[in-house]
C-alpha cells in the first residue's frame, strides 16, 4: 500500500533479522545493573533504551510528552494516539539511520542507550486492564465443531454473523519465557461416572496473535465505529493461549471457558506496530453473508504474517515444527473485532489486549493446536528423533514464531515461548 | 459465632441505620472542595476521611503502613491481609466510641475528617484488576434452565460439581449512581431470519453480590486452598449485573456471555468487611453430591443478608419493590468460589472482584432478574400506580438494597442504583 523506501541503519544486522529499521517494535525491559522496568525498541540484536534518549523526541507532538518514555509500561505512550506514534516512529528511524550522527557519533549516548538483547530481561509491555480472546479462524472453529458436534453442525449459527469472543483473565497473561505449570483441576473422563480431580491430561497450546488497544479509550456507552477502529489499534504480539482441554470440556457449558484458560497466557515481549505491518496488508478473508453495517469495512485490514509453532521436549537438542500457519487465514479482522467488542458500549482502555483465537489454516499441517493436530487424540504428531505427541508432556517447550517477509527485509515478532512444568502434587 | 458486645459511638444514628459502629465499611470518595479521591469509612450519616486521621492508626501492624490510608483506592490496604484489617477495625471502633475523647473532643480534627455523606461523591472502591461472575444460585440456574432447555435438563451436569463462572469485563464495572446506556447490538429475533441490529429490547438487571479479594495475592500456578480462602476475602458489595437478554441469547454459544454484560456492571460504593458480616453467618446451603475435597469446607461461610430490588420509573414519585431475596440462598460459598477459581493456578490480586451470580430464592417474589420475574415475557410484573413491566424501560432506575438485621442494629450495604438511558441512535 505504502511505497517502501530502502532504509539503512548504522546498526548492522543480517537481512533475515526480525528487527530491522522497518520494524522498531516496542517492549519493556530491565538489566542486571538496572532492575527498573523501562521502554525499549528492538533494532538488530540490540535494545535502544528510550528512557536514556527521551530528550531526542523533540517533534511538535512529543516534545511535551517525553515523560511517556520514562514510564515502566507502554500504557502512557499507547494512550497518546496514532499521530504521536507516527512521530515517534519517524524520530526513531531518523536517529537510527546510517547518515544521522546524533546517536551514531555520540559514544557516551550509545553506551548508555544501546544494550545487547542477550543482556536484557523482558517484561510485559503494558499493564493489561482487560484481555479478550476471539475465535476468528473459520478453519479452527470448523475443526472443533466437527470434533464435538459433527460435520452438520460444525459452525454455530452466530459464527459468520459476529466475531465470537469471550473475556479472558488479564492477571494470568505472562511474558514469553515464563514457565507454565500443568494445572490440577476437575474433569469428567467418563460420562457415566462422577468427576475426578487431578493433573490435566490434555494440555495444549493455541497459536494466536493479539493486538494492544491504544488511543485515549472510549467512554462506557459509546462504541468505537469500525471506521475509527484503526486509530485504537497500537500493534501486535504473538500469543500462546495455553489450554487444558479436559478441564475445558467439563466446565465450559453454558458460560464458556474459564479455568482451562486462566492458568497462563503467554505473549511475545515486542509489540510490532501497525505501521510496521502496513506493507504486509493483504485482502480480507471473503465474508459470506455480508456482515451487518456496524461490522463492515471495505479497506484491507488483513496481514500476511507467517506463523510457526515448535515443540522442544526437555533434554532434546532440536525443536520440531508442528504447525505452519498464517495470520491471513482469519475470517474476522482486528477492526471488526474492536467494533464488535464496543458496540454495546464496552469501554476500551489503552493497554487492553484482544486476541485472535487459534489461527488454523485449511491444511492439516497448519492447525494451531494439538487438539486439531492430533485430531482429538486419534493421530500421533511426529517430532524429530522418532518421538511423537498427542498433547503436551511435562518439560515440553512450546515456541511460537512469526514474521512478515518483504523482498529484502523481514518484520519479525521474535518468539513467544514457555515450558510446561509438572503439576504440583495436591 | 462471635459474641456481640453492644457498641456506642459519639456519632448519633438511629437503630435502623445501615452504618453503625458494628459495620464500618470502607469506600473511596471526593468532595467538591477536594476532588482528590480518598479512603473513607461510613458511620451514621457521615464519612470519616481516613486520609485526615491516618496518624491515628498507630497499632503495632499499621503504624508503619499508614500510607495505605492516603491512597486513592483501597488496593494497598486490601493487600495487607486480615491481621492488618482487624487492627484497623479495632482502631476505628476505639476512636469512634462514645467514651473516646481523641476525635470526639478535637473540634479541629472532627471538622477536617467528618463529612456528611450527602456532600461526598463516591467512586469505585478499588482498581479492579479482574472481575469474575459466578452462577451460584441453584434457583436462578434452575429457572433459566427450565426456560431455555426444559424441566428435564434444567441444571447442567457440571452445576452441582463446581461453581460455574466466567470472566467478566473489569473496565465496565461502575459505581452506584452511574447511568447505564441501553445498548445497541446484534440479535436474532426470529430463528428463520437473519440477525438484526438495533437497541436491546430485553434490558434486564441481575441482583448479585460480590466480594473483593484481599491479601498479597497468590502467584500464578499456586492455588489458594479452600482452608485459606477466608484470608483472601476482604469484604462485600451489592451488584447489579445489567444484562441485554436478546443480545446474550444470540451471542453466548459456545463461549459464554460477552457483549450482553460488558455494557456496565454497577456496584455499591461501601465495602462491608467480613468481620462486620461475621455475626450474620448461617448454615451453608446443603450440597448433594458432596463436592470434591478441594471444594470442601465444614465451617459456615454463608450469610443472612436481606436483599431487595426496586424499580422507579422516570418521573414517578415512588419505587416498587419487585424482588426480595437473600444471599443465603446461594448454593456455593465465597470460599468455594475462590478455591475453585484458583485451582488451575489463576493468580488473584488484591482488588479483584468475584460476583455471586443472580441471587434468586425459591419463591417467585424472590427471583433476582426480570427474565425470571416475568418468566421470559409471559407474565407482567406489577409496579405501584397501575404500571407494570416485563423488561426494563428507558428511564427506569433500578435500586438494589441489602442489609443484615441484628436484634438491635443492622449492618447495611447502602444502595446500588443505576438508571437506564435510551440507546444512542446508530
Ligand atoms: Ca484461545
Ligand atoms: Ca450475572
Ligand atoms: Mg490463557
Ligand atoms: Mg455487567
Ligand atoms: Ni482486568
Amino acid at each position: 500500500m505504502l511505497c517502501h523506501l530502502e532504509m539503512e541503519s548504522f546498526i548492522a544486522y543480517p537481512p533475515n533479522c526480525d528487527f530491522p529499521l522497518e520494524n522498531l517494535p516496542y517492549g519493556v525491559f530491565s538489566t542486571v545493573n538496572n532492575p527498573q522496568h523501562r521502554i525499549g525498541v528492538a533494532v538488530g540484536d540490540l535494545v535502544l533504551d528510550l528512557s536514556a534518549i527521551s530528550q531526542l523526541f523533540n517533534g511538535p507532538l512529543l516534545k511535551n510528552k517525553q515523560h511517556v518514555f520514562n514510564e515502566p509500561t507502554l500504557n502512557a505512550f499507547m494512550s497518546l494516539g496514532r499521530p504521536f506514534w507516527l512521530e515517534a516512529r519517524a524520530t526513531l528511524q531518523r536517529i537510527l539511520a546510517a547518515d544521522c550522527p546524533i546517536l551514531r557519533d555520540d559514544a557516551n549516548l550509545r553506551a548508555i542507550s544501546l544494550i545487547p538483547q542477550s543482556e536484557v530481561k523482558m517484561h510485559l509491555p503494558a499493564e493489561i486492564g482487560d484481555y479478550t480472546d476471539f475465535y476468528s479462524s473459520i478453519y479452527h472453529a470448523t475443526n472443533v465443531g466437527i470434533m464435538f458436534r459433527g460435520k452438520e453442525n460444525a459452525l454455530m449459527p452466530n459464527w459468520k454473523h459476529l466475531p465470537v469472543g469471550y473475556h479472558g483473565r488479564a492477571s494470568s497473561v505472562v511474558v514469553s519465557g515464563t514457565d507454565i505449570r500443568r494445572p490440577n483441576g476437575q474433569t469428567r473422563p467418563s460420562d457415566d461416572a462422577p468427576p475426578v480431580f487431578g493433573p490435566c491430561r490434555l494440555m495444549d497450546f493455541e497459536l494466536e496473535m493479539a493486538f494492544f488497544v491504544g488511543g485515549p479509550g472510549n467512554p462506557l456507552g459509546k462504541p468505537v465505529p469500525v471506521g475509527e477502529a484503526h486509530e485504537h489499534i497500537f500493534g501486535m504480539v504473538l500469543m500462546n493461549d495455553w489450554s487444558a482441554r479436559d478441564i475445558q470440556k467439563w466446565e465450559y457449558v453454558p458460560l464458556g471457558p474459564f479455568l482451562a484458560k486462566n492458568l497462563g497466557t503467554s505473549i511475545s515481549p515486542w509489540v510490532v506496530t501497525m505501521e510496521a505491518l502496513e506493507p504486509f496488508k493483504v485482502a480480507n478473508f471473503p465474508q459470506d453473508p455480508e456482515p451487518l453495517p456496524y461490522l463492515m469495512h471495505h479497506d484491507n485490514y488483513n496481514f500476511d504474517i507467517n506463523l510457526e509453532v515448535d515443540i522442544k521436549p526437555e533434554g532434546t537438542p532440536v525443536a520440531s515444527t508442528v504447525c505452519r500457519s498464517n495470520f491471513k487465514y482469519l475470517y474476522w479482522t482486528p477492526k471488526q473485532q474492536l467494533a464488535h467488542h464496543t458496540i454495546t458500549g464496552c469501554n476500551m482502555r489503552p493497554g487492553d489486549l484482544l486476541a485472535s483465537g487459534t489461527i488454523s489454516g485449511e491444511t492439516s499441517d497448519s492447525y494451531g493446536s494439538m487438539l486439531e493436530l492430533c485430531w482429538k487424540g486419534t493421530k500421533n504428531v511426529p517430532l524429530v528423533g522418532g518421538m511423537s505427541r498427542k498433547f503436551l508432556q511435562d518439560g515440553d517447550e512450546v515456541i511460537v514464531k512469526g514474521f512478515c517477509q518483504h523482498e529484502n527485509y523481514r518484520v519479525g515478532f521474535g518468539i513467544c515461548s514457555g515450558k510446561v512444568l509438572p503439576a504440583i502434587p495436591l
